[in-house]
């Protein structure tokens, strides 16, 4: 294969939206190793600290008049799932990238480089891993409890020889942060303005909730095999669904409601992948080995909605 | 300010490197609630879990001959720190790439995208967090204890009204997953092959261990005020130290171990900031306001060290 043109990138960096800020007083100071260096280190829990912010890490093409793509991770995920595939291909980032969009990959707060908090007495619930039998079942990579067998789904598109480096992607979640998570994402929306989301499962319920409380600012909203829905949709929406949906418990009790959703009377087409052809696909299509093509029908989903409202140029 | 020219990009991504497995039994499964559409998820906690794996992020420049540049982050921090200074400019990362550097950012196991060990009963540490006036004595911004003033050392070079979004950058940390964390680091040097380490504060002992560990491999060490340091450096370093070192009880301790560790017998240059006309530096060259200055500077060293160990070409 020839050796693709270079990314023509004009700027790359990183920032943190949404959060607050919260005041610890009254605690003992504590002495901790910081090193052999600075053994005793005298440290004083009593201070200001940030919680609840999102990490957003962006890289933006030159000459381009396309709006950005704020890509939002599913649970127990962070923003790496569309860096690389997890058998080392490049992810939706680059391929993204490479057709014009200016790129924002999110950590929703608690996770990932959005910290999360652990200031004492703050939090009731316990954080919850993830792990290979999980992976294997949630994500529909093979039959739920085969995991011993390694043996996926038939003609599944899941690099499954990629396993522990797609279990190493996973960072703990929590259950009772949802409304933050949502309330943060909004936050960068806020900053980032006239956007297109695309949420991946627990993302995409956080993404359809930020169309619903910004209407003006998201132009489009994409969702693969999304969780956490709002009632209706709001604005142009994308529903993207994957192969041996009927095999897992999960997305049956799934299928009733994005059915429901999409009869709603909102503006909600569907991508059904094995629908056009394209069988296989595991709960990560961007992890899978045909994820540059389900890329591409997602960007031409979202070129065409983008040229129907009159927003490609904004 | 003309725009720079567009930074040409073979390629972006994301790996993680080192850690084990290891395997939960015996546990009983736990109803969660992953969203409204998803609730009473029965969640199964025995399983095999990926943990003290480091996450690396890289981006690399076309038509290059120079070896990998691989950050690590101090204690509390994440890649973000090389991404985009507090107040927004760019950070090390994009003068590094437009100097023609790959960059390797990591997060070290533990933290950030690296996720952390959330296993019940693995871990018999409480996480540390990092408030606003630990930023502010710990990081050098200003006079210890005169955080409530906002008033920074006379010429500071930190730019004082970003330090909510510094703030933001902290992560939780751990005090018992030193040994841990440079196992993992050396993992990815292994994977990296021939490159240049730079490390910040703990970072830069951890960066120091792995030279030692990986001699062959590791061509140069950039130690931004370390702390964790070694017996004795193995290869060329560089030590870089900034401005109002007296005024502080941390590096009041560790000017003596920077002074013995330079003496015994390696190849350890000293880049002291104010010595070379640079006032104001605080423990945080790549945020503070000439922070592309220090860059620079930075990179005069390695490439000068390089081509002297004739390993410009590799």
């Amino acid at each position: 294969m020839p050796t693709p043109p270079p990314m023509r990138i004009a700027a790359i960096g990183s920032f943190f939206a949404g959060g607050r800020t919260v005041t610890v007083g009254g605690q003992p100071p504590k002495l901790i190793e910081m090193s052999q260096d600075i053994p005793a280190y005298r440290f004083d829990p009593n201070g200001t600290y940030a919680i609840n912010h999102t990490y957003v890490s962006y890289v933006l093409p030159v000459d381009t008049d396309r709006p950005p793509v704020v890509f939002v991770p599913g649970g127990g995920m962070t923003g790496a799932c569309w860096e690389s595939t997890p058998d080392g291909r490049p992810g939706w980032l680059t391929g993204f990238l490479r057709a014009g969009w200016p790129c924002y990959l999110i950590d929703n707060a608690g996770r990932g480089r959005a910290g999360w908090n652990c200031l004492l007495g703050s939090r009731s619930d316990e954080p919850v891993p993830r792990g290979a039998e999980e992976c294997w079942t949630a994500f529909r990579i093979g039959p739920a409890g085969d995991y011993a067998t390694r043996e996926p789904f038939p003609g599944s598109m899941f690099p499954v020889g990629a396993l522990p480096e797609l279990v190493r992607q996973m960072v703990p979640r929590w259950t009772t942060t949802n409304e933050l998570e949502v309330a943060a994402l909004l936050a960068v929306v806020r900053r980032v303005g006239h956007c297109v989301l695309v949420g991946h499962s627990q993302g995409g319920g956080f993404a359809a909730r930020v169309a619903q409380a910004a209407p003006h600012t998201v132009l489009a909203t994409v969702l693969l095999e999304p969780h956490g829905l709002p009632e209706r949709p709001t604005g142009p929406q994308l529903i993207v669904l994957g192969d041996n949906l009927e095999q897992s418990a999960v997305t049956n009790r799934l299928m009733p409601v994005w059915k429901t959703y999409r009869e709603s009377g909102g503006l909600v087409d569907l991508l059904d992948l094995p629908g056009v052809g394209l069988r296989g696909n595991s709960h990560l299509p961007m992890a899978d080995i045909n994820s540059d093509t389900v890329a591409s029908l997602i960007r031409e989903w979202i070129e065409k909605t983008l040229s129907n409202i009159g927003q490609h140029r904004c």
